[in-house]
């Protein structure tokens, strides 16, 4: 089959690779029908994650076709049409069973992260997967549902609603910042609206990608290479600050404007993947009352997401810029990683 | 009257000043019977706390006799025997409202911090003092309760419960470590049995210190002085880290150690009241979801610890190692100040 | 003054009574711009509650203006334009710091009920009104709301999001049926939309009711006089039953439809009003872990709401179908008192 | 091999009968070393519940080793030691993704309940025993835990916590009246204390029973046969009545009792099996405020409690009152069928 292959530091290939085979009981193989291009990957392909070995298919989004089953498989068959989350989860060790997919103890090949396509084991950007824990990572594609809403169910709709609007815990009538515009700062902006905010600020450097914001669902929008960003901000807000403000960029600034944003008692989010520290002002915010969370998605909100996609109350396919298909992966990856010269957001390969 | 009053950074006295009278009809003017010393007491005089102005009578915690009340005042009457918070509450503001006393929007002096008394307006190591929004900020002495057990639940036990033990989730079962053993530390290491924890760990540098924890309810101890503390940490939990780390230290190390002793899906509570900003490992962090809180004490379980103490299931007198008559506050400062030397955690001055 | 009088069952006038005067010092006196009627007002006047006094005033809704206050009053003044809560709170008893207003310990005539106007002392159907705690009760009207719209912060649509949507625990995807067309019910159904569900099925016997609840945001309706009603409903979720069934009535029949509706694990919240007991089928329902919860509205999120009425993201002033001036308070009685002939939900009396 | 088997309301044997086999690829074979009976095996045996067929192996509790394992069972080793949740969980629905595994959707010969051990397919009172789901439905033994500790974690001590203590939401300082002092009702007299209450009442008609709820914990005792118990269970509070009212018997007189004691905002959870309806009196309930919450245990918290019983947190082996071999069952039954005679709680056949 054909696969996209992580080939060292800034080297990929579109190449032939042998298909994949049931390993354990419990997996599946996945002809894939559909696929996306994710930031991390991009990351990989740097050499900025070097635990991910040369040979690797990238990849871990997609939408696919059943083609052969486990032995331990019972729910599953041949033909069903399913979208792989982006983590995998053996559904009974102790964080699986609090729903922390996330940290799944159970995942072959690395204990106790639960994100191993196209970092640990091969991954989605391919014309087949092997898909471990198939019963508890796979969910059925709904009649009606198109490639490009389907897509974003693997990996982005759930990062911004769990990472950031849950565990930032927007309640109805708070003000909330999302800072950065991207695809995951637009899935908070755009699910935020599931816990009835007042209003949802979008903050960015590019007034095109602010635009776009406006119609995800952002009521307000503030440039924050405006001198005065944080005024704006707070002009929102009853002057104290924000009740949520969510990180969605992965650089220290970014996440300090958050910490300068939020008000007393309220919280902040992060979701951006980080690659530096931080320095914390725990000097002035000790005294402060907030909360401050992070982590990897855990894909547990999939199916309630699903369900809101398949009833046309998301609009997830907004997020699909570009199509393309399997045999232009190499395209795809073009105009993903010049996103801003192409105005891209996300891009689906089917 | 007599109080302590702040004389400039280093420089105190136990002098004569006027008596305080009622300014606001909800005030109401308490003759204190019993107070005691807070760490932050010695930060103020060494002149740490650059908005405390010269001539400010110190002191946030005590209990005393209510000999006069304010026009608006209904529900309290002269003779009441009180317990004051150490933060005052207006009862009516957003944040009131929601619990969130500390960040009280409408206090005399400062907008948006209910810790006043000893910092904004003269405090409780005085004869008298005058109580804003006394039908909010204080609470009957329950018959039979002596100054020992009532004295903590001014501010030191709610601290612990609050800021350590409620912010951090502590759950049944849970493993729990605490860095640092001084009052704080230990309030959290005694309340955290609240929620039924499997293991709570004190963690300090001196032995004596971690032997009174256990006395205090701590099942396990670690010095953090051994090379292998962390380790020795871990071989106490299933070896994924404790689920909730408190910090009640305040510097930049305890803060660290917490983080890097938290598990994955687990919580920091920072209780300590920091001097500097802390270095705050997010490229390591961002991907174990967890959530670190911090803030000032709310009191709002005040009432809650009250009638637990009164029924002798919290200790709290165990707190006090040295007791004072109010002539003697100036050796009490002395001892508390070195209490290292004196083996002592509170003074009781009564 | 004039003011709406109960002069025993079946009896009323709107006649000249004495102005209302302070008598705590936590009062104010405030004349009223608009009021409306509610069902309780009618039960009322059938002599259904006992406990209230013949010369009562009724009414507990209102907007007005402060034209006195008591010496204990520092927040409000003379001028200001405000709603008033229908729940009293004297905000420093153990249930109003706990946000359960319904039954603060502390009002006057009553123990332990807040609900205190056009009950125990005289209510807003008046030219003016005593406010008792009125700087816990009270809410400033936002620049250009207008009486329709603030009119419904009193009492309808907090009752229908307390005691409706978050006692029963609305989650986003949830399917929510709402049993009931009446005001309250419609709050509920408007209010549904906070916490994002996938659907809200409007229950009801009028067609006309059902077909105004789907411009209040229903997704679905049910006739319940159709003899397979269940099965409509169940059709509208995966067949196991709704997540979340509301009470909007106040009969037995109701309630059980509630009952049969949930599915396991899902919430029963009772709005209504109850004259009797009901037959719970705890033979069959101890084994569906499910949850049923009722109350009284507490008005403690009247302040959120008030926001989200402000920037228009809740069309409050739907409710208001026919508007009277004081005078005409008769007249409005008569039209409410045959909603159904009338197409009548809520009366604005200015 | 040996089992107890149904035989028709009335009749029961300890019989021969063919071992179970491997039926799923995630069954596996337990060879049985310890099980005990529970209440609902009485009420089967008296025919109350006609869907168990006549031929069943009776029981759902036990403690067991592993001799055989299904193709998809990767986990778990023929040697195994472990303990049996009373519940089975496919660990994939979304009923078991949530944690409440008693309806989990996949159990089979059975849509929609979790409970199916000795009730859809042959239980645990046999000497093998076909355990279906099993890496998400078993908990290996700790090292040293004894068959008297480990017996209770299948049923009854999961019961009381998760729907007594943790559905009645029990918070620290509350007041905590549990209704019936049999082994549940013990179990949640017993698991209270993981929140921290300040008081928790134990109230039966036997005082040889109340007697033994002071040994499990109990503060205060009240027998229900005294006129005046509420009265005594009042004087324990605040005369308001209990935080969280524990029901653990099954008729419809407890049950009422539960609504009577508990205080405006507080919860009735109910843990008893009910085979009638009961009255529920609306009329005076609507405006308290009150949570009644019921269900069947759903051992999601089975993993937390065995590891306090391991650490001699919670004295499990406390309510082993009698022993027997496994060719004693019949004589077992006799005991535990007439309790009160031979002062019985929990019987250990191992």
């Amino acid at each position: 089959m054909k696969a996209l292959v992580y080939k060292g530091p800034g080297q990929k290939g579109w190449e032939e690779v042998p298909n994949p085979t049931i390993q354990q009981s419990t997996d599946v193989i996945v002809q894939m029908v559909a696929t996306t291009i994710c930031g991390t990957d991009l990351h990989i392909l740097k050499g900025d994650v070097p635990e991910v070995q040369v040979g690797r298919v990238l990849g871990h989004e997609g939408i696919g076709v059943v083609t052969e089953i486990g032995a331990g498989v019972t729910r599953l068959a041949v033909g069903d049409r399913v979208i792989l989350a982006c983590v995998s989860s053996c559904g009974r060790c102790s964080y699986c069973r609090k729903g922390i997919y996330s940290h799944c103890l159970d995942p072959e090949g690395m204990a106790g992260i639960g994100w191993i396509f196209g970092y640990m084991i091969d991954g989605t950007q391919a014309e087949y997967v092997r898909v471990p824990f198939a019963e508890n990572s796979v969910y059925p594609v709904p009649e009606g549902m198109t490639d490009a809403e389907g897509i974003l169910l693997s990996d982005i709709l759930p990062t911004g609603f769990e990472i950031g609007v849950q565990y930032g815990r927007v309640n109805p009538g708070d003000v909330v910042a999302v800072i950065g515009s991207g695809p995951v700062g637009l899935s908070a902006v755009m699910t935020a609206r599931l816990y009835g905010p007042s209003k949802v600020i979008a903050i960015d450097l590019d007034n095109a990608r602010l635009a776009r914001a406006k119609d995800f669902g952002a009521t307000d929008t503030v440039n924050s290479g405006d001198p005065n960003w944080r005024d704006q901000v707070l002009a929102l807000t009853d002057g104290l600050g924000v009740d949520v403000a969510i990180e969605a960029v992965g650089v220290p600034e970014t996440f300090t404007m958050a910490t300068v944003l939020v008000r007393p008692g309220g919280n902040v989010a992060n979701i951006g993947v980080h690659g530096k520290s931080v320095d914390l002002a725990l000097n002035e915010l000790w005294i402060k009352n907030i909360d401050i969370s992070m982590g990897l998605v855990n894909t547990n909100t999939l199916g309630m997401l699903l369900k809101l996609v398949a009833e046309h109350k998301l609009p997830a396919d907004k997020f699909v810029t570009h199509e393309f298909s399997f045999d232009q992966m190499l395209e795809a990856y073009d105009v993903f990683s010049n996103a801003a010269d192409h105005g891209a957001l996300k891009v689906l390969i089917h």
